[in-house]
């Protein structure tokens, strides 16, 4: 793991060439996804049966054979271990209370001319959730990603998910039950995401697309957006740890390893102003990798991206956060709420030597879908927020237009805009 | 202008093909952006000079040429007529108390074990503003961007607009120094995107970049988010007014025509239950039409993609709009309040009589930056929530963490992820 201190000379350009990741534009998958979206919306069903024997092994005749049907979803929810159906209610009851706070209300008022303004507030009527299949197939993931939406009242949640050769995991199943998803199909890639966004016979169409997925899906995501709304575009996943010295090395080196272990890209930056304390840190992470089932992914990941670095002090350690906007950032320190003002931007913040990240990731109740790769400078974690939208309201009154009309009268006029003063003009009285 | 009915048969595919509009894909602008923006980020401002004499005829030596300073802004102020002044003032005014409630405040609770949640709200760093030069130079434009910015607390907002052989609107420069812009460059098309975005030398990288522009502007904006925010990139405007029949004709047909004189694609539906209205409108459009100075825009406009609709009854013109989710939609009956909780998608909804769309995009208070093209069904106008952004916050106690830790560590484990579980069961009381 990279050692670097904030007071060499070339400190900052170090950081940079650290830190840098840029997306590479791939034509070639851009193209196919365009093929293949342009195919569903003109064909529908059909090609969403071709695609789904080509891509996913998973020959079907009729679109019912790729539908999971309510009663699977809680079959699943009976025959997955107690063990893990306990912790998935947990986990669930803790997310929706945690983004109940984020519900927003319509709200109105009156100014002193009697002219009502305001904003209504409405839940988005469909909502599509995409769902990795094979591998990286991940409950939590649907619980993160349903539970907002539910919260905020969409009417409908339709989630698909791939079953590479008839295959499906049943926690995730199970986690759909949970989370009250309405209709599940077992598609994937491109042709899941256009099925969403043109609708088929078959599949409704929706509002808005969440929810991760390889280069392909990410990038039919991208096309598809304008149609209807998407979440963000996730990269890498990214832990930035600010340390005073005071927790327990082995904590971090493991909470290191926990975003290391996603995949090779993966960032994980431990910033301390004791450089004493980094070397037991990288004695923790030298003694303990040699247990961990996945410790060449772990190790490609903190050999090529990650970081130890000293710092000046607390403070120093605060200003390289914010310059960085990680997408999580744990403050292992005595007395986090002391940093907490100084953290302009982060995706979530895990205050104290207690609150790994992990417990975030799964149920905290905070969301686990946050925005990568400097975007917490502009972006915000997934949330209730997401699901609703705002129509603004106005009602003048008639003596209001009376001041209002005059305004709107000189500005239109001032923009060559003449019918736009006309209609104010002509609600005026003579 | 169409005359449709909405009990046709054929009246679903006749709405579609109505109201259908896809943004042509241009990947010759395409290309050539991608450039611009290569360009900029490698060269900087001796990039931004050389486009600026080629695209804008604006020859300036050195970037100082081409930042306008504070003390201009505040000369345009001063030389423009007093009413315009005044409006601008009055609008802003107005526009800035609407914001104010849209600001969010960060909020935090204690569960039972003690386990802090929260979410801490903060400002953008930096925001870019784009204002289209020349003809469609609109300061009312400055103001709805910027201003919002301002009330959510964003530290910093840089303003580029193309000033095309060296001309500039004094009324956009007024509007400039009202809303309190920090500092203004005369740049303009896909540089001055990739000068907010990349920053150089001299223009200071933002961290979202806002306002409308051309084909070039709006591609480049959709290569740099990611990097940056962006805020919706816009199709044509439109408007959709239900009547009942009550509105005096030239105020609605005055309405239409100011929807209309935007430009050619811009759309105005009329939708009435009462056919012998919809021929009184048609005839007031006919008789106020000549005397319109944008007459040929309007005529197209409303040609080509106008429509009057005769509907069963106001609730089927209501399910309707809700269909089309319009960008702007106006309540034109006696009693607005009662329809309004039928209304599912719109971007801005103005209600009753009185209520001109063109005071809502001047001065009523809300934003006249909204969701076009049936994008009010997932998205919202433009906010101080587009300038604010939220980071989760989590403290878990010593006895917190250990239920949350059990929970966390049998979901980690069903997703094969044992470094996650690892870490959460590290924090456990052996």
């Amino acid at each position: 793991m990279q050692r670097l201190d904030s007071s060499q000379a070339d400190f900052a350009q170090r950081l940079e060439a650290l830190t840098a990741w840029e997306e590479e534009l791939n034509l070639a998958v851009n193209d196919t996804v365009r093929e293949v979206l342009a195919d569903v919306a003109q064909r529908g069903d059909v090609a969403l049966l071709e695609y789904t024997a080509r891509f996913d092994q998973l020959a079907a005749q009729t679109m019912a054979e790729l539908e999971v049907s309510r009663d699977r979803l809680h079959e699943s929810l009976e025959q997955i271990p107690t063990a893990q159906r306990e912790a998935l209610e947990a986990a669930a009851s803790r997310i929706r209370s945690y983004h109940e706070h984020q519900v927003q209300d319509s709200w109105q008022y009156r100014d002193e001319q009697g002219n009502l303004l305001g904003q209504q507030i409405r839940p988005l009527d469909r909502a599509g959730l995409y769902v990795p299949g094979g591998k990286a197939s991940y409950p939590s993931s649907v619980l993160m990603n349903a539970l907002p939406a539910k919260v905020a009242g969409v009417g409908e949640i339709i989630m698909v998910v791939p079953a590479p050769g008839g295959e499906l995991n049943p926690m995730v199943l199970a986690a759909a039950a949970i989370a009250g998803v309405d209709q599940v199909f077992t598609l994937g890639g491109a042709q899941a995401v256009g099925a969403l966004a043109y609708g088929t016979a078959t599949v409704p169409a929706v509002d808005k697309i969440v929810g991760p997925g390889n280069i392909y899906v990410a990038t039919a995501k991208r096309q598809v957006f304008g149609r209807v709304g998407i979440d963000m575009i996730a990269g890498p996943s990214e832990i930035l740890v600010i340390c005073d010295g005071s927790t327990d090395p082995d904590w971090v080196a493991m909470d290191l390893f926990s975003q290391a272990e996603h995949d090779e890209n993966a960032q994980a930056i431990l910033l301390c102003p004791d450089s004493a304390y980094l070397d037991r840190v990288a004695e923790a992470i030298d003694r303990l990798l040699p247990d961990m089932n996945r410790r060449d992914i772990i190790q490609a990941s903190l050999s090529g991206r990650g970081a130890m670095i000293k710092t000046r002090d607390l403070a120093d350690a605060v200003a390289i956060s914010n310059q960085l906007a990680p997408e999580h950032l744990e403050l292992s320190v005595a007395d986090p709420e002391q940093l907490l003002p100084d953290i302009r931007h982060a995706g979530a913040i895990f205050m104290g030597p207690y609150t790994s990240e992990s417990l975030g990731d799964y149920c905290a109740g905070p969301n686990h879908v946050l925005p990568t790769s400097r975007s917490a400078r502009f972006s915000s974690p997934l949330g209730v927020y997401d699901f609703q939208k705002r129509s603004s309201l106005i009602m003048c009154s008639e003596q209001g237009v009376q001041t209002l009309g005059e305004v709107a009268s000189v500005l239109a006029h001032g923009e060559s805009l003449q019918a736009h003063a006309r209609s104010a003009e002509l609600r005026l009285k003579k």
